[in-house]
């Protein structure tokens, strides 16, 4: 069977790779040996909870014996479109849509096709949604549904191999490519793909000018540091404004206000709404804020933990490649990279599924609080295991190696001891210069490509791997069994089924991965790259290749992505202010210890003046905060294309919805000329007329007679003239 | 003639008090001695106006003999109605109102009906609204109608007397009351009310922990200075969110979003909307922005010149009080106050004008623009005026006076040489410890005090100095002339109108001047009351009379202000949030650098520690900034009454639109249950007859075949059993 790989890079178009059977999902349900019984019942729920649901379905064997493939589409079109006119209604209820729906529905479907994004996503949701909203309920792995391995769409290879080939024979994405993106993988893809794009756009600047001053005015330079904080807030707000823009566009802004109740969220008790009267899911605030208080213990965990180590591995470090000079030096300098190798990607995960067990306990009615909440710690523990090294080199270390190598004593007398008190030679001890440097370039430019390797390379070495032992595992299982019992595939749908087999075997794709490495590198950028400003060099060349190895890993190595909403890259946006503001701190923090002749403090605390380093801080967040307004007032008075598109629809909204509403207005006068009677000259006889009629009908109040004074226009502009003129002649003669 | 205030003194309810004649505004048209005949000609122009856009009007004697009074009402109710019915519909169409507009109008206006506000707002917009909007166009001042002195709407006595009575017998301001002024005039003058009473209540904190303090602590606590901090921080995101929730209540939420264009707007050029089409009126962004860059000289400016005045007057101050022996010290010491108080005011009327013509140069086209920018500058003009005074002592004199004292030798020359040569004696220089509280004390107390009598007693002063001259220059006119030749007022209106003329000299209320006092006060509480922590109990104090004297204001000393509508307290929430940050710098500052056993750095820099003061500051601010964030996210898990109004009515929207708009769904299916199939057996000749089906209907593509495999659900059932149990069987056999 070929692999997808090896599919793509033939020229012609296998017909396997053609069509998707009209198949909308693809149900993995898991055979286990030990309990098929159980296992057939649960087979018989599923397709009546999928039949009642209005999705119709085939099964067919699936990858190898333990387990068989439920193929789903909808059943019905029409369905699928009332369901999609439903969703669009409630879009426009909540004011995600601007324009009122159209009263033809065919009109509306005409208008705004359904795309592909859009009838995966719904058809997602009928799988999903539970019984009383008229989904399936099926919920993957859990209760009822432990069988289901997985749901998930197929890919379109058509669409994928035109993809992959644009995309590498072109130097820059534009708009277009990105939306492609949206219609075929949801925004929340679509989002990532537009961000990598912009940063890369912008990563242009810095690298020239990063290329520029590494020439002319080398490292540690005040003006680099200064154009490159006054960059990263550019283009963190630049991407804000993009970001509605683009959630403009795409018709979702405000679609984060339609939350998807997580079904794992478990409710003290059930009341009644008091606004909707509908009984909803209780969990006590307070009790939920004690749980998130935990968040501050975790990240002293994580602190404490991950900082132990480093600070450990650095000594070590230290002392074997500056202090140490007895046997073995050229292995032990090992020692700490293997330490730190073996150690960091283990604790990452303990803490990471630590944070996801927190986020868990913390228990939100909705995905978005949850990934939000999630996110945040993630970023805690990749904050400090990213950038601790850096920190001790550039705080610790330089300005401190003289008075803290003496504690280092401790590693030599352990050594001693261990090579049978035997006296180690060591050499007297030297502030490296170098080695912050060093660990900046290894940090952008050898990390980046180890990272992208074990990205790109590992799932396609795991996946051989993997299929290399069940195919022994099957033809072992064949040897022993007497012709195989179930029913080949039909030959026409043999290829296709294959495929599909190939598919559920992939990875699922997780969009925070791929931004938790971007908001890491947006932190070297931001953090540390004054210390050698070739590292934007580096993320460009690095970000022009990632953005196109992205688009393989969804194309070729994992399973095609729910198409899911979203309206910004969510969480992402506050860490990677977060890191702009870090930045203007650490930035003129390194930049004063470390400029200079000298090349840098050179281990004595004494060398820098404390009070001068504070003030620098001080003045460079308070100028970064300034610019930071600056520009956020700058960029407001911008053109926005989406905001227009907004602007534009609202108008026309309000136009047609207030000729609709005036309507109704018949019985309020809309003119707003009343009659204007011609005046009546103030004779004796319209007096005694007009009082007679005041008579007549009754009620003289005060107020009535104020006002019926002069009658008409005509009449209190004579009245008022003779005022005017007699006032005048008064005011003549008083003056005469 | 009785002034309002002995009508108001007075038991009864004088009968002229009791009426408005049903007036709604009043005009009050001066007639210039020298251009009588043009002054008639504008007269019949403003009568005209006032009828076509649906008004009635009214000619009375004026005050004394140099203006006529235009009375004014809304010609027909019935309009009045369709003008509010077209406001409320255009609230809805922007967001401000939730709830869709009934369609039967009556019943709008029996559920809501018009309040006072509402009416004058709407007689002032058809007053002065543009003609082609449907307005009269008047502009005050200005052009065709320079002889509009003023449009003001009548004083309703009954309402203010009833107001004055129960808030001058009330210790503590609720809801209700401050709905009334929202009823009565405007949510503008209402959020003032509401924001001073929100202080006022959040004062009792403090003002009861700096009491404790002062008895315990003494000043220059860092505790105190902390919780100050603290409680600031809580007060100012408080009031965002009841900001917020009174503008939900009062239904006024976004209605900033409605802009009222200025009249004052100049314009480049016209286009074309590129949304609607209509033409509008551009002025360049650029040019705007030019202008706008001229607020950094306009700052540096009024730094330098208050400045400078200070820093003379100081000097001065400090050459005399502590230095100088001479002769006619005890007067000399007079000399910087009177400077001061001679020249502060002038220049910031000054500066203010300044900030008023750069204002109208950057040419906004909106109103709440203009206000906006307005502020921005007043406010710079008031942080320097009412802060500089304190910065120089704490930040210049008491660490720096030793060495800056023999600098002040200049004056004792000028000094010399003005006593012709003779030497004076002076005494050798010692630091004032107790300087910083005393002006402290100064600032909170004595000019709280100065400024109440000032605001409260002097208007009443200067009416009653006016009205004797004006008195006197009657009598002389009078005298001069052979009997009034103006006919006197009808003996039924003639209190009425006595009341009228009253109220038409009274000065323009302008809340503007009331926020700018309280937004100075809560400065001088974040930025310096770790001084002297009994500062807030002066304030509570203070803010207490505060209160209903501002009430006595708007009721006894001002016009009635024009009804207008806002959804916060605007750009001063802006000036709040900054001086509660920049007290966290400077409070921490002041007690680091005072607190401890001596009175602060006694005038030698040595005796500060710089790194330790930054390190301070730093540590304070980042501390302000979290505990920001923590009470932001603390406030928005709480429940709000405003927010939860409007969620209910929202959800009230969305069920009726939906309602109405899944209506239309006829012609797609809403069932969600397809024909549940009941599953034939699979057998020879059911298979033939789908064969046969198949090719009859002409197309059998590989799509079609795929999903007519398996026919209905049952078939898929009973295939997927088979399968499963026949791998289960495979894999069993496998195992054994």
């Amino acid at each position: 069977m070929a692999s997808l790989r090896t599919l793509y890079a033939a020229d012609g178009n296998p017909p396997e790779l053609k069509t998707n059977m009209n198949v909308d999902f693809v149900i993995n349900y898991r055979i286990p040996s030990d309990a098929p019984v159980e296992a057939e019942a649960g087979f018989t729920q599923l397709i009546e909870a999928l039949t009642k649901a209005g999705l119709a379905s085939e099964v067919r064997r699936g990858v190898d014996h333990t387990s068989v493939l439920v193929f789903v589409k909808v059943a019905s079109e029409k369905y699928l479109k009332s369901r999609v006119y439903r969703e669009r209604v409630q879009d426009w209820l909540y004011g995600v849509r601007i324009k009122t729906p159209e009263k033809d529905v065919d009109k509306i479907f005409e208008d705004e096709p359904i795309v592909d994004a859009e009838r995966l996503r719904m058809v997602y949701l009928l799988l999903t949604n539970p019984k009383n909203e008229g989904g399936a309920g099926i919920t993957p792995k859990t209760g009822q549904w432990k069988y289901v391995e997985s749901i998930f769409p197929l890919h379109n290879h058509a669409f994928n191999r035109k993809w992959i080939k644009q995309w590498s024979s072109k130097y820059v994405l534009n708009e277009e490519d990105v939306d492609q993106i949206r219609n075929q993988f949801g925004e929340k893809v679509a989002f990532y793909f537009a961000f990598l794009q912009s940063y890369f756009s912008f990563l242009v600047f810095p690298a020239a000018f990063g290329f520029a001053s590494w020439l002319i005015l080398g490292q540690y330079s005040w003006l680099y540091a200064l154009v490159n904080s006054l960059w990263s807030v550019v283009f963190f707000e630049y991407w804000k404004k993009k970001e509605e823009d683009l959630a403009v566009q795409w018709g979702v802004r405000g679609v984060s206000r339609i939350q998807l109740p997580r079904t794992a969220f478990q409710w003290d008790h059930e009341a009644a709404d008091p606004v909707t009267g509908e009984a909803v899911k209780v969990y006590s605030t307070k009790k939920r804020l004690q749980t998130q208080l935990l968040q501050v213990p975790f990240a002293f965990i994580c602190l404490l933990i991950l900082g132990a180590l480093y600070l450990f591995c650095f000594s070590v470090e230290i002392f074997i490649g500056e202090i140490y000079n007895g046997p073995f030096k050229s292995y032990l300098t090992f020692l700490p990279t293997i330490i730190l190798t073996g150690l960091v990607p283990t604790l990452s995960t303990i803490l990471g599924n630590l944070a996801a067990q927190l986020t868990e306990a913390e228990n939100y009615e909705t995905h978005d609080a949850h990934d939000a909440a999630l996110t945040q710690k993630i970023f805690v523990v990749n904050f400090i295991t990213s950038y601790t090294p850096l920190f001790l080199s550039a705080f610790v270390y330089m300005p401190f190696g003289n008075l803290l190598v003496p504690y280092l004593d401790v590693f030599k007398v352990t050594a001693e001891k261990i090579s049978s008190s035997e006296k180690l030679t060591t050499q007297s001890f030297q502030i490296n210069p170098d080695r912050l440097r060093t660990q900046v370039i290894y940090f952008t430019v050898t990390a980046q490509i180890v990272n992208f390797a074990l990205e790109a390379v590992a799932p396609i070495v795991k996946r051989k791997v993997f299929k290399k032992v069940k195919e022994v595992q099957t033809e072992f299982t064949h040897k022993n069994e007497k012709g195989d019992v179930v029913p080949a595939d039909a030959p026409e749908e043999a290829a296709f089924l294959a495929r599909v087999r190939n598919e559920a075997e992939l990875d699922v794709y997780d969009v925070a991965t791929d931004y938790r490495e971007m908001v890491v590198q947006f932190g070297y950028l931001s953090l540390f790259s004054a210390i050698w400003p070739l590292a934007p060099v580096s993320f460009l060349v690095n970000n022009w290749v990632e953005l196109r190895s992205d688009a393989m890993k969804i194309a070729i190595s994992s399973k095609r992505p729910i198409p899911w909403r979203a309206d910004s890259i969510g969480p992402w946006l506050n860490a990677l202010g977060f890191l702009s503001w870090i930045g203007s701190l650490v930035g003129s923090a390194i930049v004063f210890m470390f400029s200079g002749d000298s090349n840098g403090p050179n281990g004595e605390p004494s060398s820098i003046t404390a009070w001068a380093l504070l003030l620098t801080v001080l003045c460079a967040e308070h100028l970064y905060l300034a610019v930071q307004f600056a520009v956020r007032y700058g960029l407001k008075q911008m053109h926005s294309p989406g905001l227009h598109k907004e602007r534009a629809e609202r108008f026309q909204m309000r136009k047609s919805l207030l000729a609709e509403t005036l309507d109704n207005e018949n019985d309020v006068e809309t003119k707003p000329l009343p009659d204007i009677p011609t005046g009546e000259k103030i004779t004796r006889a319209a007096l005694e007329e007009e009082a007679r009629q005041a008579s007549l009908r009754g009620h003289g109040t005060p107020e009535e007679a104020f006002w019926q004074r002069q009658q008409g226009m005509d009449e209190t502009i004579s009245i008022g003239r003779s005022l005017i003129s007699k006032m005048a002649a008064a005011n003549k003669t008083a003056k005469a």
